[in-house]
């Protein structure tokens, strides 16, 4: 207990305080008092969005994989993603950082700032949060966000409803499969084109990081177009009960559920099979799911595009089989192998 | 990555949701939408104080002298602590778990009853959070607390104010000392009566857990008592300088920091000398430091001690000594040594 920290916290403290100012001139009105007090102290006359969630280090993420920036910035990313699945404005953080002995200052440095360049992108402002000591690295946040009602609840579909999503599923699970496999793909494994490893480096590097869907999550709750949300954190096999009504169940074809094209292509050269088993069960994308009384028109197709800057895809419906989710895959119920952790 | 999760996550968010519900009895008018959703919400007209704070295995406690029950406790008790520290209501908060292997479901359970027993005690709501697998045992929590303005800072007392500490200093060390040599202690240590050895258990039973000094941060706030206000978390040697303002430092009279008596009791029978020293230096008492531009009247005094059912004591003053602490004992200028991990 009270072991000497392995960094020097007060200036620490110092650099984060001067990150943080940078990201207080968004939100400047619902900031009282930020950094360096025993408390911030905020205003906000609408409703207030709160959620923590954190990364951990070979839970969430794992050094050989992700920079030190890449890793501040994705805790960041990940809280995001929970105020745009209630259709709120990200506003302001709380972080704090688990520090483990073997990290040195300018790697810490080097994380906060990736915290800070995600936190400008999306106008939210660092106002507190602490720093202490631990065994493994993890940064957890408290997003505070902020909407003019409660925002889009989970559980409130009923039968009939259509099922939607944002973006494309399975680029966080391909990114792991590849990173957990980098060793026998680039070195063990012959015959592999210079052209294939590049198409491989180049989608981890390009998926590395999740894109929370503001714009999107804003979008179906000003405009009214979904009835239930949330995103996908823990796999659509599991998140869609987020989404169902009491005594609701779901179906969905699988051949519809949005897969990127440079994915398929990759599973092609690495002869991956039913990789569509570990898509729907892996999480980790962050992409909104929700249901809808009715399918969109074309008009509001184009409309929830252009505002999330991504494909927007029907992939089935709300049901009356109770907390059942039945899969279609060329027109018959198919059920999915659990092979999330194969390695080649 | 990804890993599979050591405990049923589902269930102990079910079990999470029942007793945060039975906290919600507080605060309903705040709550909007609790545990459940990607977000907790809440409306809240007042300023709302914002902190987090988390205490991790080894660093701020060790499974040998706590219990689960304590742990989770201790973690709610300390970020009271920041709200009682600004003279504000502590209202809501969110709890994040980090939980290793080699916990079963029932610690975990008795961890999160002892988060809802002080929650209960002090009146505060759980309504959201997350849990996550890690290495070793942490509990962050983000406490929302709210005051009719920013409440009282830091850093703003001058030249002259009286210098004040609420209840006793240095308990939180002697527990630590006791713990680290308990084997010494009980063990090796003869001629040690039954009597001391109860006296010592007796007192690291009593003094485990801090006691926030909500009311008291309260009526300093209310009764404009404070000219600058923190929490002792990292000894009056480091917190000293989060009451001082800008360009002052503090002369503290040592004789006159509030000692129990027990403490010196038992520093006595361990021939423990200088824990003086120990006790500025070592934190973890959270008891409320704090500045006001003269010294109370007697009626001031009863009403203060009245409302935080414990002492309050002036133990200095503000000088203009920049950023320099200087401490008096017997008259003469004292110099401590560091000697917080001497052992017996």
């Amino acid at each position: 207990m009270i072991e000497k920290e392995k960094f020097n916290e007060s200036e620490l403290i110092k650099y984060i305080k001067k990150a943080g100012l940078e990201t207080q001139i968004f939100n400047k009105n619902l900031i009282v008092e930020s950094i360096g007090d025993d408390c911030a102290v905020i205003e906000d006359k609408n409703k207030i969005l709160l959620s923590s969630d954190n990364i951990t280090e070979n839970i969430h993420f794992s050094l050989d994989l992700y920079d030190f920036d890449e890793i501040g910035g994705k805790s960041l990313l990940v809280n995001l993603s929970d105020i745009a699945a209630m259709g709120g404005i990200p506003r302001l953080f709380l972080m704090s950082l688990f520090i483990p002995p073997y990290l040195c200052t300018s790697d810490i440095k080097s994380l906060i700032k990736g915290v800070i360049k995600e936190a400008k992108k999306y106008e939210v402002s660092l106002i507190g949060g602490n720093i202490s000591s631990a065994s493994e690295l993890s940064v957890s946040i408290t997003i505070i966000g902020d909407c003019e009602s409660a925002g889009i609840k989970r559980f409130c579909s009923k039968k009939g409803d259509a099922v939607y999503v944002s973006g494309e599923i399975g680029n966080s699970w391909m990114v792991f499969y590849l990173n957990s496999n980098k060793d026998y793909i680039f070195k063990t494994k012959t015959g592999l084109k210079s052209s294939d490893k590049k198409l491989i480096t180049d989608f981890i590097n390009k998926y590395k990081l999740p894109k929370p869907r503001i714009n999107l999550g804003r979008k179906l709750y000003t405009k009214n177009l979904a009835g239930s949300l949330t995103d996908i954190s823990d796999g659509i096999y599991k998140d869609i009960f987020n989404v169902a009504g009491e005594g609701c169940g779901c179906r969905i074809n699988v051949e519809d559920i949005p897969v990127n094209e440079e994915l398929k292509q990759i599973a092609g050269i690495l002869n991956i099979e039913n990789y569509i088993d570990d898509i729907i069960s892996f999480g980790e994308d962050y992409e909104l799911l929700w249901t809808f009384d009715r399918g969109y028109t074309r008009s509001e197709i184009a409309e929830l595009k252009g505002s999330c800057g991504t494909n927007i895809k029907k992939i089935g419906f709300i049901d009356d089989n109770s907390a059942k989710l039945t899969l279609i895959k060329g027109g018959k119920v198919f059920m999915p192998e659990d092979h999330t952790f194969r390695h080649l």
